[in-house]
């Protein structure tokens, strides 16, 4: 890189910081971003410091936001009495993309992990209680993933939600749409016969 | 996207427009950057507008540079009696990277491409021949790329160079190394036959 000037060498620098993103990917999308009009330049680095700036947590559901309340929280349409729970606000657009829920969700904003030292006092696990405590929720959907850790969580919450008057439900987890069983790990498999359903 | 706050899909919009870059990758880099110190979002967001602002051409080779002159050419160091023609600045980059050349390049900010509408005059041929014209320039390597256009290109400044009283060379083209010969094109195969040398 020592041949570039010292300001493109900056940008490349302060891009390979970022997740997928090596020296060659860095050093393209420097010499793109040297070819476009200097006005786009401006509304991308601006964007950039906008969004840290103006986006904060949902007050009600701990979703990304930015505005006090989320415009899922804000929307008038969506159920109230389902909640869904979610790892991260990245899983709630997952879900969202797929248009099969219509209620509302609460973002823990981390998992359960004993190894990395985080306990149900450093995700949003207190907010759920309140939430739930002030009524008016019939479901909770434990949508956390499949992970070991998500597992784990799923199981606390489950644990700890049991005496309260909603309905427990966790998602399916089995063979994806579209797959080839033989391609299906053991672990899966095994998953998907133990929770098989009548048809 | 529509459930994510109107900056992040902002961010995440200007960021498709990137070369390489989809949708969920760009997702995936804006979640990053809500997570990443605001100190360092605005070092990247500078470092955007400070490279677009200050980097220009060299006035000597026309490779990127934040001066008059680029490093290279200010480096008293190189031999002045070797010039490479490239097209791009990336193309010098990669030559630079290999530590193979040490003389100065020319830079022709393109290739002649008669389908795309782009003529000797478009690019800095003009400005080649002037700096041949000088004197002091022993040898001339035709480092285009071995596209139809660069090949082209390179055949085109040979012809004309031709008469000039300096020595004209063309990079070998043939198999990669470390390359196996029954993976290798058709084409590239005849050229590493036509250009065999002796041992």
């Amino acid at each position: 890189m020592r041949h570039y000037p010292a300001s493109i060498k900056r940008l490349i620098a302060a891009m390979t910081r970022l997740p997928g993103i090596g020296e060659k990917t860095a050093e393209r999308l420097a010499m793109h971003i040297l070819s476009m009009p200097q006005k786009e330049v401006a509304s991308l680095a601006e964007s950039l410091l906008e969004m840290k700036q103006s986006v904060r947590l949902c007050s009600l559901c701990h979703s990304l936001s930015d505005a006090d309340l989320c415009p899922i929280c804000r929307d008038p349409s969506r159920d109230t009495g389902v909640l869904c729970v979610v790892e991260q606000p990245a899983d709630m657009a997952a879900i969202e993309k797929s248009g099969a829920f219509t209620g509302r969700y609460h973002i823990l904003q981390g998992v359960l992990s004993p190894m990395c030292g985080v306990g149900p006092g450093d995700i949003r696990v207190q907010e759920l209680f309140d939430r739930i405590g002030k009524g008016g929720i019939g479901e909770v959907i434990l949508a956390t993933s499949t992970s070991v850790e998500g597992e784990a969580t799923a199981a606390y919450l489950a644990e700890r939600l049991r005496g309260l008057p909603v309905k427990l439900t966790r998602i399916a987890s089995g063979v994806p749409m579209g797959g080839d069983l033989k391609y299906v790990d053991a672990v899966t498999l095994k998953r998907a016969m133990d929770t098989r359903h009548g048809v």
